[in-house]
Formats: C-alpha cells, structure tokens, sequence
C-alpha cells in the first residue's frame, strides 16, 4: 500500500495562462500531487465575489501525473467552491493562490482575488496560502517567490494552520533579505480615479491611485518589511468580529 | 448662518431600483442630507470586488431638497470610492448600504456586497452600517427593518464607530423582539451547487446551498439572535491580522 502525497489545489486570480500560476504550479510539484481550479481570465480586484446569477462551467486544460488541471468561468472563490463541492471527494492538503502580479499589501488584502481563493480555503478548513510578487509586469521574475512559495508551502504542510486563518505573502521584486512575519498596514488608497472622455465625450473613471501608508513607523507591518527588502507574511483571520468592540456595543441603548 | 445636517451616504448591492434601497433612503430623511450613489443593477455577493479594467460611469437620477441620487455601472465597492473620490468634497458624517434582500449574518458576511461598500466606508473612516433584511423577496416587507436602520443610524451618528469597525446588521423576517450585539457565527455553506444541463447538453453549475452553523448552542451570535427574532448586530473589523497567531509565526524556522 502506498502513502499518498499530499493535495495541493492551486487556484488564481490573474487567469490560468499567467506566468505566476504557471510558476506556482512548477513549484509545488515536488512538494504533492496537484489539482489546478483556476479563472479562465483576469480576474483581478474580485475579492470574495461569488457568481450569484450566472451558472459556472468548467473543463479540464491538462491531465499528467500527478496533475489535473481545469480552467472555470467564474472568480477565484467559485473556482475554489467548485473545486471543493463538485471535482474531488478529498480535501486538500493545502490550497495556494497565485502567485499574483502585483502587491496584496496592506489594505489591499480586501479586493484582492487572491486572498479571496486563499481566504475561500481557509473558510474550507484547508491550511491556504496567497502568493503576490510586487510587480505588476506580465513577464516579471518569479524565481524568489517561487522559492518563497516552495518553503512556505513545506512548512504550513508540516505544521498546518489553526483554523480560521490563512497566509497573506507579498514578496518584493528584485534579491530579498528573507521572510518576515508581519502585521497587515494601516493606511488606504487614494486619488483612485483618472477622469477621462469616452468616443462620446462622455465622462469615465479609471480606476488608478497610490497606497497612503498611515503607519510608515511601524517596522511589524507587511509594508514596512516590502520596502526594506523582505517577504512579508500576514496571519488573516476569516473571523471579522470586533470583539474588544462588543462591551461598548451592549452599553448603548437601543 | 445655518447649522449643516449630517451627510449620509447611501448604497446598496441589489441595485438602485430595489425596494431595500428606496425603503433605506426614505428612512434616513429625518436624519440629514442623502447622497444616494448606487449600482445601475443587481451586484449581489460581489464582496470587496473593484472594477480594475472597466471604466466607470455615473448619471444623476434624482435631484431634490437635500437629497442627490447617482446610478453607477460598477460594484458596490467602487460606487462608495467614486462617490468618495470624485462627487463630494464633504466627508459623510455617516454611510448606510442596504437593505439588502437576504441575510448577510455569519460566514455571508465574506460575500456580501451590502457588507463590501459599508467595509470601504469604514475604510475611508466614515461611521458605516450594512442593513440586511432575512427575506429573498423582491417585495418583502421593510417596515421593521428600516425601524431598526433609523435607530442605529441616529445612535451611531450620536456615539461614532471606532476606526477600523462598521456593523453588519441582520433582521429576520417578521415581527422582532429587539436588538442585540452579537459576533459572526462559526460556519459555511454546504451543497453549493446545483448541476444542470446548457442547451447543448453540458454540464452548468448554478449557485445554491445551506448554511451550516458550527456552533449552534452559542446564544451570543448573530444566527442564534435571528432564530430567536431578534435583529443581530455584529460589530465588524478591516484589519484581518490574526495578532494572536504571529509570536508562533515567529518560531518557525523560514
């Protein structure tokens, strides 16, 4: 009787031709057998959005050993709900999204896909990863992250998650000092918009901005570690109760 | 000189003709000057989503005594940041986004749309509520519903809201015995999805389910509160770190 490996499902937002899903899935090769559920295009900035009215399709794009690949018309969570209800009996050992093209620091950790299907997972009590590298470039150099991506995987495999949360991994681009376990940033978006005119000369919003980092002191946070040269990991919780809040809310009378 | 009212900004996720929304807007009158910036259509379970390679659109639709009504071509989330951005330089004193046709208690909470734009209010620190009626019906009756939107709106634009923290407010369907402030029930949808057949006979997956409540005896959540009639308040957060988790992030040898 033979040991089974471990189940990794692997799991985008950028769509299932992207270089960083592509270099994902080489990675955790080595680590167990695979199962790709992935976007059949870009389908960034979707967050947790779930395809309330239209009905998802699904085929499968590669079959080798020890992988099966399908590609899903919906977003990241459907892929990761589709796979889970309807493609396998067994739960995965792990899920890992991305790797992202570009940055799911900070506040960003909500629109993000990404963080979607790993937040998704982890609602699955399967131990999940997000992957982002912080260059927004189709063709940009995944070989750190990639490492990044093969010792993290190996480790929460080894070590699991408790339930309820997930990996948030944002990983600079270029050399990187190592991986530090950080806080998620305080700050927002802002200017996000570039007013233009339509063929009409109608008014549209681009959608644009730039990150207004409100704690730019604070070395714990994922920010902090992105620009002094390191992998910032933050622990996401699924569980988004205030509870320090609940005393003060009990107090008011209503 | 004239004392302004407070500014109120309302949205929705089922779009800007459903019922939920002309209720909530109408209940919020007595309460300051409305700014209504909602989406042209049904943008149910799209989460924190974004529109980051459509353009965005908005008309005026409605223009009276303290009242400015915008219809916009993007999701929740991007209606509450085109708003923000680009049609006041006035900070709302307050944002209210519902009535949401159907619960966003528990784990819908992830999903919710209504729940996305409150959480973006909150992240540009405006006081921000979700309202969310337990009833699917297009014509469902709002009457307790807005009671309860018109007392915690008062309350909140009295007492504030944290930064950081927005309230997720579910009301069952019918008669309530009041209010109480709960947290997000443990648990998550089961049987997703419907399998059906396309006209050319293939497989289609259309989105279903039941929620499954993981911690049934805990009288202190917001699934307990609606069984039992009463409207439940969960007090919400945006930063997701799971603080408790990092010291033994910290131990692992990466």
């Amino acid at each position: 009787m033979s040991i089974s490996k471990p189940l990794i499902l692997v799991t985008n937002d950028d769509g299932y031709q992207a270089k960083g899903i592509v270099t994902l899935i080489e990675a955790m090769k080595e680590l167990g057998e695979i199962m790709v559920f992935a976007p059949d295009t870009h389908r960034s900035g979707m967050s947790s959005a779930i395809s309330t009215s239209q009905p998802l399709r699904a085929r499968m794009y590669r079959k080798e050993e020890d992988l099966t690949a399908y590609v899903c018309n919906g977003t990241p969570v459907d892929c990761v709900k589709l796979a889970l209800n309807e493609f396998t009996d067994r739960k995965p050992d792990l899920l890992v999204s991305g790797i992202n093209h570009g940055s799911n620091a900070g506040i960003s950790v909500l629109y993000s896909g990404t963080m979607g299907a790993a937040i998704e997972g982890c609602v699955f009590e399967v131990p999940s990863i997000g992957f982002s590298l912080c260059d927004f470039n189709a063709d940009a150099d995944f070989t750190a992250t990639a490492d990044v991506a093969r010792i993290l995987a190996a480790k929460v495999l080894q070590k699991g998650l408790p339930n309820g949360v997930c990996l948030n991994v944002n990983v600079p681009a270029g050399k990187i000092k190592g991986i530090r376990m950080t806080t998620q940033t305080n700050g927002k978006w802002v200017n996000e918009y570039h007013r233009s005119k339509d063929g009409m000369g109608r008014d549209v919003f681009w959608m644009t901005g730039n990150f207004e980092n409100w704690e730019a002191d604070n070395e714990d946070n994922d920010e902090w570690a992105l620009a002094n040269g390191y992998a910032a990991v933050v622990p996401v919780k699924i569980d988004l109760t205030a509870y320090d809040f609940i005393p003060v809310l009990r107090k008011w009378e209503v």
